[in-house]
């Protein structure tokens, strides 16, 4: 029986995208409305996995997520790194001459807002990307686009005009891939967590020495004030190891012993991409310099 | 004369409420299109200040805005917090029942989507929500409300039919007021800084050190990945003290000799709100539990 993804967002979204990414196209994917959907239909069973955004390179991390790896019990079973590419699309057979408008996100719209103005299209508002998509191609129209995925050209049968029109191009979005099981131990893995400290001079910097002391890499960390809890602060730690390694077991349970609570996330295989921390870390287009 | 304070988007946007809780009314407010147009502005003196959106309790750091303090050598002059509080607003003398749908920014309706639903008000996707209050009071309609601030009731003569309609209240916005001149000292003092460390294992350990070996207490610290500069990683930290307090001259000497590069935003007057870090953290609405 072909696996079941649930993701946030109408057909064609970038999570959706995201699920390709991982799975191959022989993969079930259900839409969900909201992100909470999507963890109950990992946490009932519905689906076995779940497809969630967690950092954008030009938007940061996605609060709303981590807030619900923390309501939720849900573990990360893999990480994926999506280069999210705007494409221009239009109904079949429409010319590029005979467009004025443009429909899409706010924020895909201001991300492609430079070709836009070059291109002479006005761009029109809409709830997301793909269902401008969508709608566009249940109401056929002669001179609007839409900014979308590919993927949504595919599934709407819609033209695609013009590709890659973002204006800057290192737009990344980080997802992690929920399950109720771990993953398999990888070559090279990745562990997140969530925990909170004291809030005392000092206090962050004792937690991350049970890191340091034993020569864990950090690859993210992140503090957020948290309003509707009775701690104040919590901190967003990702490094490299799995919890099953032996140094990496001490330095949990040292973080343990020094915060007001810890909840592990997961660990699982780290992705080989720009959000990675590789020595070489090669982006064909866009080489990081040293 | 009057002081001029830039800042980005169409009148009546929250960062223009940001600026009316920190000057008062007594002040001139220049709309801008872009954030970097704010930073232009002032840097070429056209506006003494800038108000700059640089962290939402709801969406996290604005990555924008720090990759423009990163850019430009502006100061932050002080940090406001602002609740924001979505009003529901229609052309004067409408009544609440004759309403059929609302209209703002895709982020405002997600964020008051439940009251929607309850009230059966179709969402109507709009470029922000400033934008769609200054478009009803043009074109009245008796059917449509928009989402957007109090202030923008008043700018454009709409009604409030309902006020603080958000799902979740705990939606703080915080601001830097950027200026070419460093805040006189203040009582309680922050600062702000971006640095860049080696990626070793223990390299931001080694520099949050400088810190806790000095008892300065952090309140905020984020990693970001860069992928279009020379560096890959850099830091964004916030912590108590002002720049020209020897403890902190001191742990700013420290973390340079440690790290890639430091780049000083400014210290300023800590603001007693949310985000801040109080032990008697009293928002009357929300108390934090101890």
């Amino acid at each position: 029986m072909t696996k079941k993804v649930a993701f946030q967002g109408v057909s064609g979204a970038y999570s959706e995208e995201a699920i390709l990414e991982y799975f191959g196209k022989d993969i079930d994917r259900i839409a969900c409305n909201t992100l909470e959907e999507v963890f109950l239909k990992v946490e009932n069973g519905e689906a076995e996995f779940g497809m969630l955004p967690v950092e954008n390179a030009a938007t940061g991390s996605v609060a709303r997520s981590y807030e619900l790896m923390m309501d939720f019990d849900l573990t990360i079973f893999a990480e994926v790194i999506l280069r999210v590419r705007h494409m221009l699309m239009a109904n079949p057979g429409i010319k590029t001459s005979a467009l004025k408008r443009t429909r899409s996100h706010p924020q895909a719209l201001a991300q492609c807002q430079r070709y836009l103005t070059r291109h002479k299209l006005e761009p029109e508002p809409a709830f997301d990307t793909a269902g401008s998509a969508r709608d566009l191609a249940a109401n056929p129209d002669k001179t609007t686009s839409v900014i979308a995925s590919a993927l949504c050209a595919e599934l709407y049968g819609l033209q695609i005009l013009d590709k890659d029109i973002e204006d800057f191009p290192f737009n990344y979005t980080r997802f992690f891939l929920l399950s109720k099981e771990e993953a398999p131990l990888a070559q090279r893995n990745k562990t997140s967590l969530v925990f909170s400290t004291p809030h005392k001079p000092g206090g962050l910097f004792e937690c991350l020495g049970e890191f340091a002391k034993r020569n864990i890499n950090l690859t993210k960390i992140e503090s957020r004030p948290r309003l509707n809890k009775p701690w104040q602060y919590i901190f967003y730690l990702d490094f490299e190891g799995h919890s099953k390694e032996i140094k990496v077991e001490a330095a949990i349970l040292g973080l343990l012993r020094r915060s007001s609570f810890v909840k592990l996330l997961g660990s699982y295989q780290a992705a080989t991409t720009p959000f990675s921390v590789e020595k070489n870390n090669n982006i064909s287009e866009h080489k990081v310099e040293k």
